[in-house]
C-alpha cells in the first residue's frame, strides 16, 4: 500500500473473485454463471439503449421499477436496484450495521460478507455450520445482530425453508435480517412473499444467475419502504447513477420473457440432478443442492488435486483454500454437454489415480 | 429513516442529481451531457457484448486497460476503471481521507464532495472562491489536507493551469491531491502528464461528457501504481465486478475513434463561444468557461425566474438553490440548434419582463 492509504484499512483483505483465465478456452464451471445467453429481448433492448448512451441513466430506474412491480407484485417503494446484488449487500452493511448492530453470518458462506464487514468497520460473528454443512436456524434466533443469511447457502448449495427463517425474523425484531437469494431460482423457497409481514426483512436477489445477466451487473433488494428509503439514502450518497442504461434496458427485456428464464432454470435443475447422481456413483459426497452449483468432495482424492487435474484438462471449477473446506470443489451447473465433459474428465482422473 | 438505520448517517444529506422530467420533451441543457451520440464503434461493441451477458465482466478490465494504455501512453498499473468517475472520487475519499487526513475543496464546486466526506465520516474544509468565482491556488498550498480540485471547476467552468496546480502538489507532499478532470476535454490543460512526476497526484476523468457515454457509467483514475493499488484494494472490497461488460466494450470502441471525440469537443467549444457572446450581449455575466457548460447570471433578472421561465418554454437548465449561487444558472452546451433555441427563449423572457 502507499504511504497515503488510510490506516483504517490496514487489516482489510479484499475479496478474490473466481479466476478468469485467458490462456485457453475452458469449460467454465467456476463462477456460477448461466450456460445460456440472456433472453433475446434483453439483448435487443440493451443494444437499443447503447444508441443513446450520451444521456445519463435514470437514477430512479423508473421504467425498470414499473416492469419489476408488474412481474413481482411489489410496490414501487419496496424495491431498490443496484450494481449487482453485491452493492445491495454493501449498502445493507453500511445502513444497518455498526458497533451497536454487529453483523452475523455463517462461517462457511459467501466470502464477501467478512470483507464488507471489515470494509465498513463493523464487528461480526461467524456462526459455525453443523458438521453436515447445514445452517442451524436456532443459532440465529434472538442474537440481536444484523443477520446475513444466504439462501441457498454458498458454496454448499443447501437451502433453508421459509418456516426455518421466520423464527429468526421474529426473534431479532430490532435488527434487519438480510436474506441473500442470489441462487433462489433453482428450487429454493423465496422470502419475497414475507417482506410485508416482517418490517425487518430485506431480500437481495440478482439478474446474474437465473437471468443470464452476470455481465450486466444488476441486482435488487426488496423490503418495506422504510428500509428501501434508507438504502436509497446510501445510494444517493455514493453513486446515484449506479446502474447504466444498457443494463436497465436489458433488465426490462429480461422481465418481459419470464418463460425463457423458467425454462432455463428447469434445465439447470435437471442437469444438476443428473450430475449429482453421476458423481455420487463415482465416490463423491455432495450435499443436496438447491442452487446452480454443487459442492463436492471425493472419498479418496483431495480437492486441490481434482481442481488442478480438471484445469489441466480444460475444465475450470472453484477451489477454496480455506482448510475447513479445502477438500471440496464448487462446480457450477452448465449444459448437459458441459456436465458430461466434466464427468468424462473426472473418470480419466479417477482412472489414473486408482 | 427506519429505526434500523445506523446513527452514523444521521446527518447525511444525499446528493441531488439534475432533474430528469418525463412530462414532456425538453431541450435538455441541465446535466452536462453531450448532444452527440456515442461513436458508432462504441454502439456496435456494446451491442455485441450484450449477447454474452451471461458471463461476468472481467474485474481486471484487461482489454479496456490495454486499449487505454495504447491511447494515453500510461502503464497498465497506473489506471483504475470505475462505475463513473463518482466511484473513483468515493474510493479516493475512502482510501486517502480520515481524521488525520481531512479533505479540502472549494466552497462552490461539485456538490458531491461534501456528501462523500459525510458518507465516509471525514472532516472537511470548504475553501471560499474569490469574488470573481476563481480558485486561488495559494489557498491550497501547504495545507496538509487531501485536496479535491475540480479542473475546470463546476459549476463555474473556470480552469486552472497546470502551473497553478504544481505548487499545490509540491507543498502538500504527505497528502494526495485529486484533480477531478470530468470536463477537461473542452479546452483545459490536463494533469495526466504529471502523474509520474508527483507520486501524490491522482487524476480522475470520465467517459460521460466528451466521450458521449454518460449512460454507460465509465470513469477512471490515473496515478502512480501505489495509489492505484490502494484504490484497487477498495474496489476489491466493495464491488470487484463494478463495471459491466457492455460499458467496457463501449469504452474500447470509443477509444478506437479518437477523431470523432476530438471533433465533437471542438464543436462544443465553438458552440460555447457562440452562446457566451450572444448571452453577454443580452446582459448576462459569464465567467470564461473551459467546460461544456457555462455559468450565467443576468444583470436584471434573478436566476430562479430564468430557470422557471425557460422550463415553461421547454428548455431545461440547472438552477442551484444555495443562496451564494442562486442568482446563477448552469447551462450545458448542446448543438448549435439547441443553443439558438435557448437564445430565442431568453429573448422572449427578457422581452416580456422588460
Amino acid at each position: 500500500m502507499s504511504r497515503f492509504f488510510s490506516v483504517k484499512y490496514n487489516m482489510l483483505e479484499p475479496y478474490t473473485p473466481g479466476e478468469q483465465p485467458q490462456d485457453m478456452q475452458y469449460v467454465k464451471l467456476n463462477t456460477n454463471e448461466s450456460p445460456f445467453p440472456p433472453s433475446p429481448k434483453a439483448i435487443e433492448a440493451a443494444a437499443k439503449a447503447a444508441e443513446r448512451l450520451q444521456l445519463y441513466s435514470d437514477p430512479e430506474c423508473r421504467t425498470l421499477t414499473e416492469k419489476f412491480c408488474e412481474v413481482f407484485g411489489t410496490g414501487k417503494d419496496e424495491v431498490i436496484f443496484a450494481n449487482g446484488s453485491d452493492e445491495v449487500l454493501n449498502f445493507a452493511f453500511m445502513a444497518f450495521c455498526d458497533d451497536a448492530h454487529p453483523a452475523a453470518f455463517p462461517n462457511i458462506t459467501y466470502g464477501f460478507y467478512p470483507v464488507f464487514a471489515q470494509l465498513n468497520g463493523v464487528p461480526y460473528r461467524e456462526i459455525p455450520l453443523f458438521h453436515d454443512l447445514t445452517i442451524n436456524p436456532e443459532d440465529y434466533c434472538g442474537i440481536n445482530k444484523t443477520i446475513f443469511l444466504p439462501n441457498p447457502n454458498a458454496p454448499t448449495g443447501i437451502a433453508l425453508r421459509r418456516s426455518d427463517i421466520e423464527p429468526i425474523l421474529r426473534t431479532n425484531p430490532n435488527n434487519v435480517v438480510i436474506v441473500d437469494e442470489a441462487y433462489v431460482d433453482f428450487g429454493t423457497e423465496s422470502c419475497l412473499t414475507m417482506t410485508r409481514k416482517y418490517e425487518n426483512l430485506l431480500v437481495a436477489q440478482t439478474f446474474s444467475k437465473s437471468r443470464s445477466m452476470a455481465g450486466a451487473r444488476l441486482g435488487y433488494g426488496v423490503g418495506n419502504p422504510e428500509l428501501i428509503r434508507d438504502l436509497n439514502t446510501i445510494k444517493y450518497s455514493t453513486n446515484p447513477y449506479n446502474i447504466n442504461s444498457m443494463s436497465m434496458a436489458a433488465g426490462i427485456g429480461e422481465l418481459s420473457d419470464e418463460e425463457y428464464t423458467r425454462k432455463n432454470c428447469r434445465t439447470i435443475e435437471e442437469n444438476r440432478e443428473f450430475t449429482v447422481e453421476a458423481l455420487r456413483r463415482r465416490g463423491f459426497a455432495i450435499p443436496d443442492s438447491k442452487a446452480n452449483f454443487i459442492f463436492v468432495k471425493h472419498v479418496m482424492l483431495d480437492g486441490e488435486t481434482i481442481y488442478r487435474k480438471l484445469k489441466e484438462r480444460g475444465v475450470l471449477v472453484r477451489h477454496f483454500t480455506r482448510p475447513i473446506i479445502a477438500d471440496y470443489n464448487r462446480i457450477s451447473i452448465g449444459t448437459r454437454e458441459q456436465m458430461q465433459t466434466l464427468i468424462d474428465k473426472l473418470d480419466e482422473i479417477l482412472g489414473e489415480t486408482a
